[in-house]
């Protein structure tokens, strides 16, 4: 049995997955690993996702060269959720060009935007 | 159109949730809320998660007395997931009776667990 096997993937083959910035600590974001994208980013050391909405792997950064170099893999104690610990190329890890995609916080009964845009999309992805 | 109608539920009514420690920054655990876990999450101040394999409300530290106290309610730009910053009682989040659930940690070919049992479980539920 390989640390591969050891993951309860879900019906999908997926497994949630939490980027935690390895300097501030900051959650920078949230998404979804198959097995090849986990073994990928242990292979090649930056995290690799599964995309849910384009089916298809996501290494991050192939686009924005926001890529996420992995300095540290955890599984929690059910083996179906990983955490990585990550530093974050470029220091924004969204595609709003904010620094971690939890901009949004709870204030009385309203969403409010807390975290700045860092640099444009438009000026990130070129489509 | 009220804060919780834009979270963005999954087709079984959920949202993942992430609880981050305050003090420490450390990722506690990975959990799930549904409508009224997320409400009530946010009217009593304590965690209130929804627990998909007993299917019901989960009110965090219900019988181990290790309560999380929310300081901070974020979602995510895609409004589909949850980050909580709570002050965990007890300084006890994983029913293993670990600080956190994010335990093992791969190193070479292998998940180690790298992280003390504080209490003994069977101290801490008493079934």
């Amino acid at each position: 049995m390989t640390w591969l096997d050891q993951v309860a993937w879900n019906n999908d083959g997926l497994v949630p997955v939490i980027a935690q910035e390895h300097s501030s600590g900051k959650i920078l974001m949230f998404a979804w690993m198959n097995r090849e994208a986990l073994q990928l980013t242990r292979e090649t050391g930056h995290a690799v996702y599964y995309s849910r909405s384009r089916n298809k792997l996501w290494h991050k950064g192939e686009e924005s060269g926001h890529t996420q170099i992995v300095h540290d893999i955890r599984l929690d104690c059910d083996n179906d959720v990983v955490l990585l610990t990550v530093e974050q190329q470029g220091g924004i890890a969204c595609h709003t060009g904010r620094h971690n995609c939890f901009f949004q916080q709870l204030q009385n009964d309203d969403w409010v935007t807390v975290e700045p845009v860092i640099k444009d999309p438009k000026a990130i992805y070129h489509e």
